[in-house]
C-alpha cells in the first residue's frame, strides 16, 4: 500500500515538485509537468507525452535527450487536462510541431485531442497518437481499442529518436504508428495497489491465484489462474505473444525483438531476472533475436504486484531507433559511448579456483574416512530434521535463515565428503573437502565457522595415522579456538561460542583422564547441550530491543543449538564405530 | 512477498542467470558472481564487492566502469563463501590488487577475510573494507560495529572512482574510509519482505506503526512509532543525520552532501518523491547543498516497506569521486556527457497557457449568473454527499475513482465560477470558467466531458440575453451532441450518454410544448434517472467479464448516475430561483 503522503489531493503535485527537485540538471518544472532542462532545437519535432501520476518512471521519467521533450502529469491514474497538456506542449515546442503521444485511455484520449486542437489554434501543428500494445484488452481485430501498458516505452523512444534524426512531424507519427503495430504485450498480475489515502487496495486478486490480463488500473482481465512458477509465467507470457505476430515479423531465425520485461511495483528485480532467465531461452528456441533488453520497472502502478513482457518486432529502422542513446531521469541507453567489447570468450579456466587433489593416505586413515563420513551423513540427518525449528528460533533473533543455511552446507559438505572418500581420500582430506563444501554452499556466518571447524579437526587427524581420541580432541580444541579467533565472540555473548568452549574443554578433560572416545564425546556432548539451553534467558547479544520479539527471553542462540544437536549426533555415530 | 519463483533453493542462482543474460553487455558471469564484461585495465586496482542477494541492485547491478569490477554473489541473505569471492576478485585482478568492499554483517566479514587471506596465498594484493553506514545499529563510540546499508554506493563509489584514476591499493583504501567516515544513513520501514519459498514474512511491523532502524534483514531497530505522514518522515530522517555530524564537515553554508534517498522495495517512487521534495528542503534551511541526489531502489530487501536516507558529507575530493562518471546495469551518471546548461531561468511566461480575461456583460446576464452559480454550487454539494457511493460504483466496473475526480472537478468549478461572478462576469462566462477549471482539475474521462457539457451551455446563454428556457435547452442538446462526438460512446453503450441524451431530448421536448423552464426540468431529470437506473443489469460496455465483478450486474455505471443527481439537484436550484 502507499504510506508516504500528506495530504492525499496535493500528492501528485507533491511527487512532481520532489521529482523535479531530485532531477533539476535534467529536466525542469512547467505548468502542467515538466520539459527537458534544455530547449528542443529549433527545427525539431516535440515528442510530448503524459498520462496520469502513480505509473513512475512514466511519463515524467522519460523526459530527456533521444526520449520525450516533455511530459504532462496528471493527478494519481487521471489523465492531465487539455491545458496542462497545451501548456507542457508550448514550453516543448521547438517549431517543427508536436507529437503528442500517450496510452490509449478515454481520458487521455479526450484531453490530448483537445489539447491538439487548441494549440492548432495557438499556431502549433500538432498530431496525437496513443498506444495500444495490451492485447489482453481487446480482439486483434479491435487492436486500435487496445489499452497502452509498458509498449508506451518503445513507441514513444522511436518517435522521439526520429524526431532526434530532425524528421518532420508526418514521419515522426509515421515511425510511432509502424512501432505501435510491431509492439504487444502481455500482463499477469498477483495484488494490487492502494492510492495515496485509500483504506483498501483499488482492487484484490484472491491469494495464491493471478489475474490475466488485468489492466494496470485494475481494469477487467480476461481469466484467473493459479499462482505460476517463475518458469510457467515466462511460458504463458511468451507463448501469449508469440500467438500473434505481426504479418511482416519475417521467419523464424530472422526475428528481431526489443524486450521488456516490466515489473508493476512490488515484484522485485531478483524475481523478474528469474522469468526473464526462462523469457530468454524461451525466444531463443523460437528463434527469436534478442535486442537491448530491458528488465526493471518501466510502468509502475504504486506498489501492485504484476509482471508484463513486451514485444517490439524490430526491422532495420526500428532496431536503429531502439538502439539509439537516451538520457533521462529514469531510462538511459549510451552511457559514456558503447560499452566495451565483452572480453574473449567465456569464463576462461584460469578465473576459475583450481581443485585440490587428493592427497595418498594411509590404509588406516582411509577407513576412518569411512566413520568421519558416516557422522557428517549424521549431521546432514539431524540438521534436516530440524531445519524447520532452526528456521524459527534464528527468526527470534535473526534472520531466519539458520536451518536452510545448516542444511545447504552440511548437505553440501556430506557431499563432498563421498566424492573424497570415492577417491581415496583420508580422514584429514575428506574432513577439509566437506569444510570447503559447507562455507562454499551455506553462505553466511555459521557457513564460515563450520568450514572453519571440520578444517581444524581435519588437520589434526591427518591422512596417515590412524585418528586417536587424543588427536580428535586436540583437532576440536584447535576448533574452538579458531572460531573465537575468527569470529570474535567470547563464552557469554550467546552464540555457538557458549557452546564449542564447554565441549572442546570437557572433551580434552575427559580424554586426558584417559576416558575412550565415545565415553568423552558422550560427556561433552552433555556439557553442550546445558550450554546451549544456557544461551536462553537472556535477550540475543546484539543487544538492542527489536519490537515484539520478548519471546526471545524462552529461546536459545540458533548457532549454539545446532552446535548441541550436532554433537549428539555425532556421538551415536562414534558408538556405532567403537 | 516474492511469488514467482521455481525452485527455492535455485532462486538466487536462476536471478543472477537471468540478469547475466539481460546485461551480457556491461557484464560476465564468473563462478561465484560476475566482472565487467571488459577486463579490468592492467595496472587498475579492481574493486570487487558482494554480499546476499535479494538486495538488488546490490550487489550485481553495481558492476561497471566508474564502480565496481567485479561482485560476488551469495545466496539470499547469505554471504558469497571465500571461495565464490576468490573466484571473482580473480577474474577480476589487473594487476594491482584488490579491493574486497561489502556491508558490515559477520557472515560477510567472515567470508571476505578469509578469501584476502586466500589470494594472498595466490600473490594477489587483498584488502578488505565493511562499511557501516547505519546509524541506528550501534552508537557513535561504536561506529566500528555498525551495519552497512545505501551507504555501501557512495563509499564503494568513491573507492571504484579513485581505482580509475589509477591510485595504488593503499590509497584507494585510503579514499573507502574517508568516504565511510564521513557517510550516514537513517531507515524507516513499515513492512517486511517474505523470501522465496517462505510462507510468513521475515519480519512484520504492526498495522499504521513504523518501526525506526529496523535493519534490512529485520535486525533490531531501535524503536516503534505511529506511521508518520511524508513530511513527518523527511523530518525525522534529515533530523537525525544532522545530529551526528563528521567532526570536519565544516560550517553550515559550506557543506555539501551527495544525498540519496532509498526505497526498499515497495515504497515506489512517488512516495519517495513526495518525501525527498521535503527532504530537500530541509536540508536547503539546514545550509546543506546537495551535489547528485538520488532519489530510487539502489538496496532493497525484496518488497520490504521501507525507506532510508544516507548522507555523504563531500570534501573537493569526495565531490569529484561522486561526480565522476559511473555505467553500471543499475546505475549510470554522466551518460552522453553532461546533461545541457539548463535553458535560462525557470519557467517564462510565454510558456504559459494567456489567462482568459472576463468579457463585458449585460446585466441580466450577470443577474442570470448568479443562478448559474447556485446551480454549480448545489452540483458540487451533490457530488460531496455522494462522493463515496459513486467511487464504489466505479470501482465494480472501472478504477474507482469517479468520485474523487467529480469532487475534484465541481470543487473546482464552483470555485473559478464564484471568482468570475465576482468579476462581473455574464452567465455564458461563468459556465465557460467553470467548465476549464473542471476539465483542468478532474482530469480523466468523466473532467473533459463535464468541461464539454458546461462550455456548450455556456455558448449557448452568451452574456448579453437573459437566458430563456429555449437557449438553456439548445445548449443543453449542443452538450449532447458533443459529447457523443468527443467520447464516441452511443445510447446502449451503458456510459453516461445513456442518460444525457434523454435527458437533452426530454428537456428540449418539453420546453418547445411550451413548459416552464422549472417544470420542463423536472421532467427531464426523471427521464434522467430512469435511463440511469437502466444502465445496471448489464456488464460494462468494456465487454470482458472481470473476475469477481458478478455484482456490476446490479450497478449502474457511475457517470450515467452522477449525472443523474446533477440533473436532480440543478431543478432544485431553478425551483428557488423561478
Amino acid at each position: 500500500m502507499t504510506r508516504l503522503f500528506n495530504d492525499p489531493a496535493a500528492f501528485a503535485d507533491e511527487a512532481l515538485e520532489g521529482f523535479t527537485a531530485a532531477h533539476r540538471r535534467r529536466v525542469r518544472p512547467v505548468t502542467g509537468g515538466v520539459v527537458r532542462a534544455g530547449a528542443t532545437p529549433a527545427g525539431q519535432v516535440a515528442v510530448v507525452i503524459g498520462g496520469g501520476s502513480g505509473h513512475y518512471p512514466a511519463f515524467s521519467g522519460l523526459v530527456g535527450r533521444g526520449l520525450a521533450h516533455g511530459a504532462a502529469v496528471g493527478n494519481v491514474f487521471a489523465s492531465p487536462s487539455a491545458q496542462q497538456i497545451r501548456s507542457v506542449a508550448r514550453a516543448a515546442h521547438g517549431g517543427a510541431g508536436v507529437l503528442l503521444m500517450y496510452g490509449n485511455y478515454a481520458g487521455d484520449v479526450l484531453h490530448f485531442g483537445q489539447a491538439a486542437e487548441r494549440l492548432a489554434a495557438d499556431g502549433i501543428d500538432a498530431r496525437t497518437f496513443a498506444v495500444t500494445d495490451d492485447i489482453s484488452s481487446a480482439a486483434p481485430g479491435e487492436s486500435a481499442k487496445r489499452r497502452g501498458i509498458a509498449g508506451d516505452l518503445p513507441v514513444f523512444k522511436a518517435a522521439a529518436a526520429a524526431a532526434e534524426q530532425g524528421l518532420p512531424l508526418e514521419e515522426v507519427l509515421a515511425v510511432a504508428e509502424r512501432a505501435n503495430a510491431r509492439t504487444r504485450s502481455f500482463g499477469i498480475a498477483f495484488s494490487g495497489c492502494t492510492l495515496p489515502g485509500a483504506d483498501h487496495p483499488l482492487f484484490t486478486v484472491p491469494e495464491a491465484r493471478m489475474a490475466v490480463g488485468l489492466g494496470i488500473h485494475g481494469e477487467p482481465g480476461i481469466g484467473e489462474e493459479p499462482l505460476p512458477t517463475a518458469d510457467e509465467a515466462a511460458r504463458l507470457l511468451v507463448g501469449t505473444l508469440l500467438k500473434e505476430l505481426p504479418e511482416d515479423v519475417g521467419r523464424p531465425g530472422g526475428r528481431r525483438a526489443a524486450v521488456i520485461l516490466n515489473g508493476l511495483g512490488s515484484v522485485k528485480y531478483e524475481e523478474l531476472f528469474v522469468v526473464y532467465r526462462k523469457v530468454a531461452a524461451l525466444l531463443d528456441e523460437a528463434g527469436v533475436e534478442i535486442v537491448d533488453p530491458e528488465v526493471g520497472e518501466l510502468v509502475t502502478s504504486f506498489d501492485m504486484a504484476g509482471v508484463s513482457l513486451t514485444l517490439t518486432w524490430l526491422d532495420d529502422r526500428l532496431e536503429e531507433l531502439w538502439r539509439a542513446p537516451a538520457d533521462t531521469p529514469a531510462y538511459r541507453k549510451g552511457a559514456l559511448g558503447e560499452p566495451e567489447a565483452p572480453a574473449s570468450g567465456p569464463v576462461r579456466a584460469a578465473d576459475e579456483a583450481p581443485e585440490a587433489g587428493i592427497p595418498a593416505a594411509s590404509e588406516a586413515s582411509r577407513h576412518a574416512a569411512g566413520a568421519v563420513l558416516a557422522a557428517l551423513d549424521a549431521v546432514a540427518v539431524t540438521v534436516d530434521a530440524h531445519v524447520d525449528e532452526l528456521g524459527r528460533i534464528d527468526a527470534v533473533a535473526g534472520d531466519g535463515d539458520h536451518g536452510i543455511g545448516m542444511q545447504r552446507g552440511s548437505t553440501a559438505a556430506r557431499r563432498a565428503a563421498a566424492d573424497a572418500h570415492e577417491l581415496g581420500a583420508g580422514a584429514g582430506t575428506v574432513l577439509a573437502h566437506a569444510a570447503d563444501a559447507w562455507a562454499d554452499k551455506a553462505g553466511g556466518t555459521s557457513g564460515a565457522l563450520w568450514g572453519t571447524i571440520l578444517r581444524a579437526v581435519g588437520n589434526a587427524l591427518g591422512d596417515q595415522e590412524a585418528p586417536t581420541a587424543a588427536r580428535v580432541a586436540e583437532g576440536v580444541t584447535e576448533a574452538s579456538a579458531a572460531v573465537r579467533r575468527l569470529g570474535g565472540a567470547e563464552v557469554g555473548d550467546k552464540t555457538m561460542v557458549d557452546v564449542l568452549v564447554p565441549f572442546a574443554d570437557t572433551l580434552a578433560a575427559a580424554v586426558s583422564e584417559g576416558l575412550r572416545l565415545t565415553t568423552a564425546w558422550d560427556r561433552a556432548a552433555g556439557a553442550a547441550e546445558a550450554a546451549a539451553a544456557a544461551t536462553a534467558g537472556l535477550l540475543p547479544r546484539k543487544g538492542r530491543a527489536r519490537p515484539h520479539a520478548e519471546k526471545s527471553l524462552g529461546t536459545p542462540d540458533a548457532g549454539a543449538h545446532s552446535l548441541a544437536l550436532i554433537t549428539r549426533a555425532v556421538h551415536g555415530v562414534l558408538l556405532n564405530h567403537h
